[in-house]
């Protein structure tokens, strides 16, 4: 298997997170998204929406999207489960984690990609060229501080975000704060169950990968 | 089972089309949006960040995001299989179904949210509240229109758009398709295979649902 990779970006870091727990070594080929690699013809042909994270199986099967990558490799690899032990826990995973992405990573991404100057004609992720709209950065600003209250207090609730053991949601939310720490927008130093719970995702050594 | 509905939102919708699929009836509760049931207290005790829909299982579990919420069904009820018969399809789903909502889904919103007047403190879907901004009823159409040529692509090569037979992935694709008419914002009539996908599609009896 060979991931399609952006070493920078936190899509691609939400698999090799996953494929680390997991014990799994794959290829990797580097797409460099600023400088536009994952624009060229040869790559969209591999993903036409011009988006990685793409894992491309033996046979040449192209899969997209870091959930639907990740939920393949537990079917081939199902310890340690990392998506849910059982349909409600499955149903909890896959909730929190399109919470992380949908108000934390999109938050993050609308910050950053509508400030950074070399991305002025790519405000957003993938092919659809669009130009950066200076607004969306104090948007971007105010739904990360959002999406960290509510992380706050869910985690003053369950020790991990899905529930009370390590799993995927977890994976994405911390590649969330620490896409936001790189933007100078951490969490609230008042958030001591945020704090407690990304010192503890980011101590294990698959947050390295 | 309760489901906490929006009769006039797209993802209720999918929720209320995959039930239908699968024959399974529920209790519906109404939370009207534009009035802004989904962000009174009661109602955030259900859903902290006041989106819709939310299924509620006879014991009081409250589950979020409509592709969890399918996927749990999908579960209790295998059949029709509508997420994937294996995991390679599955996988197929997920992405085609997120390329739909991430792409399609998304843009339609944004032209939505940012031109609707009685909703220009309310940017965004759900509790965090932002302004509306003008620019971003342009950016939705260029998105918009992006999405219909991967589409018209895609239904060019399977039937369906995750596979050669119906999924979760074609409710929300045709969900999209039916808020952006609703826009006036209709995929291009030279897109045959679009339109021979959205006419089959939108001829289930679960369409009405």
């Amino acid at each position: 298997m060979k991931l399609y990779n952006c070493a920078t970006a936190p899509n691609p870091r939400r698999v090799r997170f996953f494929l680390a727990e997991k014990g799994i070594t794959v290829d990797m080929e580097e797409v460099d998204i600023i400088a536009g690699d994952n624009l060229k013809p040869g790559y969209l042909k591999i993903n036409a929406a011009g988006l990685v994270p793409v894992l491309q199986l033996d046979d040449g099967t192209n899969l997209c999207e870091a959930p639907a990558i990740c939920r393949y490799l537990e079917s081939q690899r199902p310890l340690p489960n990392l998506m849910g032990a059982n349909p409600l826990e499955t149903a909890s995973v896959e909730a929190w984690d399109r919470f992380a992405e949908l108000n934390g990573m999109q938050a993050a991404g609308e910050v950053f990609r509508n400030s950074f100057e070399p991305l002025k004609t790519r405000g957003l992720p993938g092919s659809t060229l669009v130009d950066a709209i200076p607004a969306l950065v104090e948007r971007g600003k105010t739904r990360l501080a959002a999406f960290y209250e509510l992380l706050e207090r869910r985690l003053g609730i369950t020790q991990y975000l899905a529930a009370d053991r390590f799993t995927f949601a977890d994976i994405t939310a911390c590649c969330v704060v620490d896409v936001a720490n790189f933007l100078k927008l951490p969490p609230p130093a008042a958030n001591r169950n945020t704090r407690r719970w990304h010192d503890a995702v980011s101590a294990r050594p698959a947050a390295k990968a």
